[in-house]
């Protein structure tokens, strides 16, 4: 087989992680490696960077700077939220990345990003295919949400659910202090799966967590709710509720968007999310007090609380997509396959074609929620558990981490 | 000097911290070492545990358990917000409490808390004087906003300064991410004094962080804020703001409570918080993308990212004041002192009387703010870094935080 040699160009998509830049180092530093690689460009911001020729040549950085990209939350490379259109219909966006690959004479392109950037993945790898240049095109997957199909879980999902797990346990010994009852709803991310949310039940789990969860994976019903929460909090005097964000009531229609509803008496566009909206009903309901907390950002950022084993299954994805490409392969994300052996978890990595990951979701399997779909069985918390697993060694200085700084020299 | 015998005993008020437990299991170890201390008592949720004859022991705790409260957030007794009376006025709680005190024969009462914990202690202290009671009362600071007159700085500080510059890193690597613009805005404990929000600046000052900060020891101008915004904007595509939720206009306002506001035509209560009500602001004035982010409790409860240096001091508060109690020393606050050795810091113990520390609240220093009065100076700085050095060890399970579980056996 003749050896594919060029440049390299890798780019990030979508949402920040905390582990996203632990897998461009892993794609970067073994394209650096590489004798088939010439060079390694970053497009900044995703593909918009490829098609506005804003290409950074990351050889020229410093490579102690560079390796701290493995603990550095966020894409430092910069993302978008640029979809290509179907190149069947329109093609022009493909032809202006045809002709930067061809100015830079890109041979290889690896995409770091969720769902949207392994399809962008996917249309790139078709097209320099259907006009016969010749190019390895290969996914690195990220995702907090953990919905990508043909993987067991993605990079990023673990140091999430850790900081979730964590956070959860502390904002329970902090709201049940008090004498005088208290009720608190903490919404965290996940639109579609409930992942995220699900990962709270570690916090009851381990020591003190949600008393319930409610998921996007089954119906939500107000009414159970409120009963729900009235009936802990008579047991226990306070209670601590972990909502997904994307909670939907039987029609499908998303809990956080009720614009009017009879039960809230406001009859506007509510401000400040799902939990602040929930703690509006349940304190007009309940006559308790009420907080509402919002994870916001910080699950999907909060490096200086990542899980090991998530950095490093990113920065090996990110690794075995060079090496992978550099032997042929091309149309492929590389993904997690799960063994368990004597019941210690093991991680191996495996390849699924781009065509059959872009676009599906994979959500939570309902035999993991219980049966009040208030809550998660068992499985959820052994599935989960492994990911979250490992204290990284971050570089601090002055006791606040030292991330990386990029010069950015452009191509 | 006659030698006080009898038995002690410890409550925890007003809002948790990462450290309280800290500074509890000082004065617990303390006490329990102690052989004029014949019985070690926790008041489950502060003076009320006193009042309810609600009273645990604490030597019948495993003292490995008993060990963890060092690193578990949150008051492991409970806590209150029970303001007694003033004992001129209505003498029957302090009665109640002098009845407690005889039934178990306490002869040592500490009390760890803020500003209206220390009040609490200082009526009691003068309350057991007046009637002859003999026992030594002694306060132990603790207060993530700072605020305690009489003391460099309050346990409980460092550790929230340091989640809070920790997290605004994570948040303005995440928020500056995408090539279309952002605006984001953080809410910030802290409503008399700006201490919490202007730790924010060090992240700045370290990394990246906040663009502005704005305190509630200046007054608010709205017309100002979005002035400051939009050029901060135009220079950099994004914006990362920091605000106290104290922030207040010049007639003395709160911006938090506009109720109604000709600017933001919503003329109703908002729901979602300061963060949320800025965020809607700023979006309808700049037509940006705005994220509202309230760090809310965790920035208090936050243990897993602790201060080293607050957890020892913390610690060492609650030894000192039962050192000092056991000598004879009554109606003091323990307080720290700020030595700088050739620009290394070192923080001596030394006490305060409580009747000068109740009550009162220490604000920043006008000129550590800059002129603008939108960002924090180098004096802030230098005053906050040392207080959040070195990363505690704390005791792990299964990746996740092992916090103390107490038995509570009933005194």
């Amino acid at each position: 087989m003749k050896e594919l040699i060029g440049a390299a160009i890798i780019g990030q998509s979508g949402g920040p992680s905390s582990v996203i830049n632990a897998s461009a180092y892993g794609a970067i530093k073994a394209g650096l490696e590489s004798k088939q690689i010439t060079r390694v460009l970053g497009a900044l911001h995703g593909i918009r960077g490829v098609l506005d020729d804003d290409l950074i040549d990351m050889g020229k950085e410093d490579p102690e700077e560079l390796a701290l990209m493995k603990y550095t939350p966020s894409s430092a490379l910069g993302s978008c939220r640029y979809k290509l259109a179907d190149p069947d219909k329109d093609d022009s966006d493909y032809r202006r990345i045809l002709e930067i690959f061809k100015k830079y004479d890109v041979r290889y392109f690896f995409y770091n990003g969720g769902n949207d950037s392994m399809d962008t993945c996917n249309k790139i790898s078709r097209y320099m295919e259907s006009v016969g240049y010749e190019c390895c095109v290969m996914g690195v997957p990220k995702t907090i949400d953990n919905d990508l199909f043909g993987t067991d879980h993605c990079p990023g999902f673990g140091s999430a659910a850790k900081y979730i797990a964590t956070s959860c346990m502390e904002i329970s010994k902090d709201s049940r202090v008090y004498d005088n009852g208290m009720i608190t709803i903490v919404e965290i991310m996940g639109r579609h799966a409930g992942w995220l949310a699900a990962s709270a039940g570690l916090a009851s789990y381990f020591g003190s967590g949600p008393d319930l969860i409610y998921l996007p994976e089954t119906d939500f019903d107000m009414d159970q709710f409120f009963a729900d929460i009235e009936r802990i909090y008579q047991e226990k005097g306070n209670v601590l509720v972990a909502v997904s964000e994307g909670i939907h009531y039987a029609d499908g229609s998303f809990v956080s968007e009720a614009k009017t509803s009879a039960t809230d008496g406001f009859g506007h566009a509510q401000l400040g999310g799902l939990a602040s909206l929930l703690a509006n009903l349940v304190k007009a309901k309940t006559g308790v007090k009420v907080r509402g907390i919002e994870l916001s950002l910080l699950q999907r950022c909060a490096a200086h609380i990542a899980s090991e084993t998530d950095i490093s299954e990113a920065y090996a994805a990110g690794r075995k997509a060079v090496e992978e490409a550099v032997q042929g392969t091309s149309g492929y994300m590389v993904a997690f396959h799960r063994v368990m052996d004597n019941g210690k978890y093991r991680c191996e990595l495996t390849l699924v074609p781009l065509a059959s990951t872009a676009n599906y979701e994979k959500k939570i399997p309902l035999a993991w929620i219980n049966d009040e779909h208030n809550g998660v069985k068992q499985e959820l918390i052994d599935y989960v558990l492994p990911l979250i697993q490992g204290e990284p060694e971050i570089p601090m200085e002055h006791s606040l981490p030292r991330y990386a700084r990029l010069k950015k020299v452009l191509a």
